[in-house]
């Protein structure tokens, strides 16, 4: 992945400060949506509580099937899933809230008080790339806890995973060119806002517009100008002018806000203005119209002019098709920013995952719904790879199977509610993803209408599987 | 709208405690999300300062064009969007990452530390319904204060219009059968779960599973009980059984996890339980399968077992398409959990929506950027009804115009930075969907294909965009 030196132009700090102070003086996740939560999870959690069922549940969180075009998926959201179980509790207030709505007894709401998440999560580390069916975290712990937290997991774990996907796709269309994440305005949402300019660094982004989320996530920001700025001046040039005496190092000039060819000379007239005193125009950026035939030209022009150094960055509407589109148009862009489309996912706003129970105490469970099955018991995924070291194919297996040449993918990251060791950076997890990534052949990445990865069930699960449906059909269906 | 008595019977607690506490221990917005912006507004910022521009500028937010099958948005996100403006400023905190970055000086810096929202604003009152380059709200104040808001805005009052849209169209195709909010799990993260269970039932759902959603904005919450419920039990009988006791009043028994007339028969036996107890099993949830189907099936089993009165839920994948084809195929549902595809808008996950500087100092201004013209100068749209007093068509004009028998549709909700009047409560915003959206003719709500409601631009508006036009072609194009 080229990281895009001549990219540094762009308005970036250097991220020496990590600032994670907003991140401490909010609540902890834990508390403040204990109740961000599916009325339901209360009410089982009530008839649990009642009978005394307090046995031990591995709920298991996966992707039901692939939306078009997919052929894989990249995990996110690990460490907001763990912060909230780490911190989980009802306030009194949330209490108090529960108390008035009239559903519960006392007693139960006496008990909630006291509940914490005390159990284990098995889960594959950020960046991770897995599969359909393949589970991306399993949930163990008594019934009433591992399930109260179904809602707030599959929301923060599926968002991540979603944008992370998405974006990876920029990042393979866009052949290193570095690519910027612009879409807080159009996301879903402030949350979404976030965990967006996370999840697409996290997946090769080399940062964002989103100060908050430099801020909070200690991402490199980036920013040019907008066309509102060239407005409010009565010329186009003045406005040239001012910026790049005011960010004489950093300027990115907008150059289609009337026309993008005049827009250009006026910026050439400030780059030689700015070389006059020393500085240089590092950027001019286009966001209308057809980028590859306007590119090739500015690009000519910028030759024309001697000013080679001057490169180009593309936005608007931009997401991994119309990035291979400009780029296939032999289209001269230098970088693209990434907005709206990425920033929602928008060929595919959401996946169907699920969070299913597939233990509870010693017995291995299933539900049989039309087009539904779910894979039993606790598992783990091995992945075999070829003589080169790419991903070959995958094994989901029960969780105390060995398979040989097989490496296992989920990982213990908590016991009794405890981390088994420090999260790791996003910049590891950045890493992560990008060498994975490149094990990835290329015929599972293509972007319209991928191969399918070949995901196996091991004897041992197939086995199980087959025997519990057995059970089912005998035991509650009197079949026989 | 049927208000559905019906329903009264799925767990719902009496609104009487409408709890406002958790919005106040929060952070106020303006606060917690000054930085949620994008950098090259305090990029701009620090030019405007540098030059001592602080004219007033006015912003128009508007949707550019229909997404595929939209013939009509519904204005929703405006409280949130006041309140973030109300409490708008830059903490110590936010100043020091600023500094951190390197690429501010510390007099712009020291300015900001004093930066307040002292604007006005217009706008359309949540609930409205408007059409596309209609401005759903206009923000004038000091250039700088009104540039620095604008990524929040947009991304607030997008996302509840998203939605508010979305869901308006589900209330439409379920001729007065209630719906009930169920996406919060796969929403795009924390705050669109809350804002989806806001802006649904803002557009006539009566309420949502989102708990948190119930406590901040006092929604009727609703719930009934997962599979892995059903799992947890040797027997699926002994589920209803025990969850039928715990909550004697409201019990709604999900019957799809083996099979569903197999989890009918339970669920009468139990309703025959409940019966000799002196309870009554309200509901059945069908969650799987052809519901039409299936659902015609339970009827007329529940029908021989004298159980009329046991009503039908559906969920699953529902969103206006599906509750209008189950309906069409005589489907004998009576009320619709209606989740992911509402909650993330997937038909169409985002508007095309713009914030655009119309208006500095006494200049009206617009960009010219390939297919993207704005309307300049303050506006604003009048509605023309018809002999029945439903919605005939619209004119947008200059603020100062006045239009004889239009009904004049933004209101002035800020001046000085200040509310002008107490913000509407959430049920008189519902109210004015509902009231609206009945004089709203059929063939612009029309789920496929609808008709393009007609706007037309005042004489006084075309003629100053022509001119504003012209100006530019020769003052910055150079041409006559």
């Amino acid at each position: 992945m080229g990281e895009g030196r001549e990219l540094s132009s762009l308005p970036s700090p250097k991220i020496t400060f990590r600032y994670r102070k907003l991140a401490m003086t909010e609540r902890p996740l834990g508390e403040r949506f204990a109740l961000l939560t599916d009325l339901y999870q209360l009410t089982m959690a009530a008839c649990y509580f009642e009978q005394g069922m307090h046995d031990e549940a591995t709920f298991s969180l996966f992707i039901r099937k692939y939306p078009a075009n997919r052929g894989y998926f990249v995990a996110a959201g690990l460490e907001e899933a763990l912060r909230y179980l780490e911190t989980f509790r009802f306030t009194d207030d949330d209490l108090a809230y529960l108390k008035s709505t009239g559903l519960f007894k006392a007693k139960f709401l006496d008990y909630l008080k006291g509940v914490r998440f005390t159990g284990d999560v098995f889960a594959l580390p950020e960046g991770s790339i897995f599969f359909k069916d393949e589970p991306v975290l399993e949930v163990s712990g008594p019934i009433l806890e591992a399930q109260l937290v179904e809602t707030f997991i599959i929301n923060a774990v599926s968002l991540q995973t979603l944008i992370a996907t998405k974006a990876s796709r920029s990042t393979y269309a866009a052949q290193g060119r570095p690519l910027i994440d612009f879409s807080l305005r159009r996301t879903q949402g402030t949350d979404a806002g976030l965990k967006v300019a996370r999840a697409s660094y996290l997946a090769g982004f080399i940062g964002t517009s989103n100060v908050l989320g430099g801020k909070i996530y200690g991402l490199p920001i980036f920013g040019t100008m907008a066309h509102s700025f060239i407005t409010s001046f009565a010329h186009e040039i003045e406005a040239f002018r001012i910026f790049s005496r005011v960010f004489p190092q950093t300027a990115t000039l907008l150059i289609d806000t009337y026309d993008n060819i005049h827009g250009l000379k006026n910026a050439i007239k400030v780059a030689r203005e700015m070389a006059a005193r020393g500085d240089r125009l590092r950027f001019v950026r286009l966001d209308s119209g057809d980028i590859a035939a306007i590119s090739k030209e500015v690009r000519h022009l910028l030759r024309e002019e001697g000013l080679e150094e001057v490169r180009i960055l593309a936005s608007g509407g931009f997401d991994e098709f119309k990035i291979a589109q400009v780029l296939t148009d032999g289209g001269e862009v230098d970088s693209f920013a990434v907005g709206t489309k990425m920033g929602v996912s928008a060929d595919a706003p959401y996946f169907d995952c699920a969070y299913k129970l597939v233990k509870y105490g010693d017995r291995p469970v299933m539900k049989l719904s039309t087009g539904k099955v779910t894979l039993v018991d606790k598992k783990q995924i091995y992945r075999f790879y070829d003589e080169r070291g790419n991903f070959g194919c995958d094994t989901i297996a029960r969780r105390d199977e060995a398979l040989p040449g097989g490496a296992p993918l989920l990982k213990p990251v908590m016991q009794g509610g405890r981390l088994t060791r420090p999260l790791p950076e996003l910049e590891a997890c950045r890493q992560h993803f990008l060498s994975q990534f490149a094990r990835l052949p290329e015929v599972y990445k293509t972007l319209k209408d991928p191969a399918l990865y070949p995901v196996d069930l091991s004897p041992g699960l197939k086995d199980l599987q087959v025997r519990v449906e057995q059970d089912i059909h005998q035991r509650e269906l009197g079949e026989s």
